[in-house]
């Protein structure tokens, strides 16, 4: 038998009995001119923000032969800032924690307050990765209700909470990947619920926050320990390479999820290169007024065409309807055809496009069109 | 109630009860001159390599706005061919995994072979992380045996393996924190016992095998698929702040890690970092050599002194004895009164100490050697 021999596969392997059959999450990374398709931020770090990385890497890697600051206490002291600058709440380095992407950071929550035995909802069709992460902690899944609109019915939420009294509450505010941001009052009325039925932990996810009209839900964190904001740098700060999540909360939270992080999970380049594009905030924070501006004229334009649009707080745009699952899928392969990726979440008779460049969000629209005239003839 | 009200603590969230009462995994991080604690390498990268590694992070900044290669093609490549040039036996991509230090790897085998039901085994004292990590899945864990001079005794091994048939079976060469190399013909006992018994995946630790007196065991990956080689970039390379852990196996364990791993939890900036770092595996291979030669010195010399010393192949020394965990902690402490932190890793009675550069040697060597002389007065 060589290394590689073939004729052993996974179901060979003595793994864990509920992973059989199961595949790797990912999007299909295509080589097409067009990739709307993962809701990244189409603008380039501007080039003094790269020089400015190249520099604070270059120090930290002269310390490489070193452990990182296993706490990353300057990086979260910035993550502070910036959301004290701009949630319209202030927060110090003690409510801010930071991990390898808002998955490393779901992770180590789910590994705190999920967990065997216990049981994470979600309002459905969401973040599809909150469901992977509680299997991969062992956290059993409920999926909750959402309107035929999308968004979250707050009576039937809350019934649904009262039901199964889940350990872990998520709501995704803008929502991925409908667009659709979640009222405060909705927050708060299942918080309530969940610390009636439990008491449970509710994470926002406001993964795309920057994007939305609303403001963060970031000051619900007062006088509610149990209540977790998780956020990225990879939309609004143009860094989904960088894989850079925090959350904000009670500082109890934070010094929970350290029970359970791989110490020195944060390296040092990670650190260098997240406090290079803080000091960027201003930059970047103005590509995201511009992504605005394209989001809202892809809504429009769509429904110019004759699409149905699910009103969007976020980077990107669902739009349909399409024929159901079968629908939807044909005419994503006919939007690829045009040389235009973009997502096919599983939502039957809806897509999801990002908000790219003009020129992008241009190819797009004509791809669209297109369709529109050929189902219609 | 304000955000940081500190009459709330960890216990009045709802964490799981086994965490209750935890303390965070890490070392002390004491500001002192001489630091011997964390087994790290003495040695900054040299200039060429910080130059290298700025260029090359710069290249992956201006497309950060952009996910990261998913599966990590071009680093698991190049791991691969260091694999092939120093392990005696050629491995390809398809036999390498890499994520965020060795302990992340370590995380997504015991997610993928261990979790809830399934236990785990590792023979101590041994790398605490083990134990931790697999607290952290969800996995039982079982201690087995050590002999006395804190070699595996493969006929109590095999008992303890037919005894708990464990799911995973770690076996740490060199051992940490005890420097102690395993043989081939250990392993493949073990191996074999723990495929009799189950069958299980064994997992072979080799973080500091570049110190080793003996060759890696990669070789034995062949015609094995539940053996798996576990690698970092933390110690030979100099590298612990970068954070990069590997492992080498057949591809069917790189496929199934695949259904756990996070997706995109390798930062562009971390692969172009350990890609830089692998384009001058020459030049710190030669600061391995360095550190051997060092730390036989700390070896022969710490004999001289009257210091009983476990036999090393890592690049840090066990000593002792002391009388008891009282003893050893009261020499731990004395050696830090004269600027010096070794490391209690809670081995009763013993220490370790890393090797440092000449100078943070002859630094220990003279603050151990005034201890030795006051316990004799």
């Amino acid at each position: 038998m060589s290394t590689n021999d073939r004729t052993v596969g996974i179901d060979d392997l003595p793994i864990r009995d509920e992973l059989r059959g199961k595949s790797p999450y990912g999007a299909p990374q295509l080589d097409v001119p067009v990739q709307l398709n993962t809701n990244e931020n189409p603008y380039p770090l501007p080039e003094p923000l790269v020089a400015r990385i190249a520099e604070r890497v270059a120090e930290a890697a002269r310390g490489l032969n070193r452990y990182p600051d296993r706490d990353a206490i300057e990086l979260r002291t910035q993550l502070a800032a910036y959301l004290t600058k701009t949630g319209r709440h202030p927060v110090t380095v003690e409510n801010v924690w930071a991990a390898n992407g808002s998955n490393e950071v779901l992770q180590q929550l789910l590994q705190t307050f999920g967990g065997p035995g216990r049981t994470a909802i979600g309002f459905e069709p969401s973040y599809s990765m909150h469901a992977l992460i509680a299997r991969g902690t062992g956290t059993g899944w409920i999926s909750g209700p959402r309107d035929d609109d999308f968004r979250v019915d707050v009576t039937a939420a809350e019934q649904a909470i009262a039901e199964n009294a889940p350990d872990v509450v998520f709501i995704t505010s803008p929502n991925n990947p409908t667009g659709t941001a979640v009222e405060a009052e909705t927050v708060l009325a299942l918080y309530e619920a969940a610390q009636a039925a439990k008491p449970s932990l509710v994470v926002v996810d406001e993964a795309y926050v920057e994007f939305s009209h609303r403001d963060s839900l970031l000051p619900l964190i007062e006088g509610r320990p149990n209540l977790v904001i998780s956020r990225t740098m990879s939309k609004a700060f143009g860094a989904a390479g960088l894989r850079l999540g925090y959350l904000a909360a009670h500082p109890a939270v934070v010094d929970a999820v350290q029970l359970v992080r791989l110490p020195y999970h944060l390296s040092a380049v990670t650190q260098a290169t997240a406090l290079a594009a803080l000091e960027h905030t201003d930059t970047l924070l103005g590509y995201v007024e511009q992504l605005k501006t394209e989001r809202d004229r892809l809504v429009d334009e769509l429904r110019v065409i004759g699409y149905e649009v699910t009103a969007s707080d976020a980077n990107f745009v669902q739009f349909g309807r399409f024929d159901g699952a079968a629908g939807s899928h044909e005419a994503w392969q006919k939007i690829l055809d045009r040389g235009v990726l973009v997502r096919d979440n599983g939502v039957p008779g809806w897509l999801r496009v990002t908000a790219g460049t003009p020129e992008e969000n241009d190819a797009f629209l004509e791809a669209v069109r297109a369709l529109k005239k050929e189902q219609q003839a």
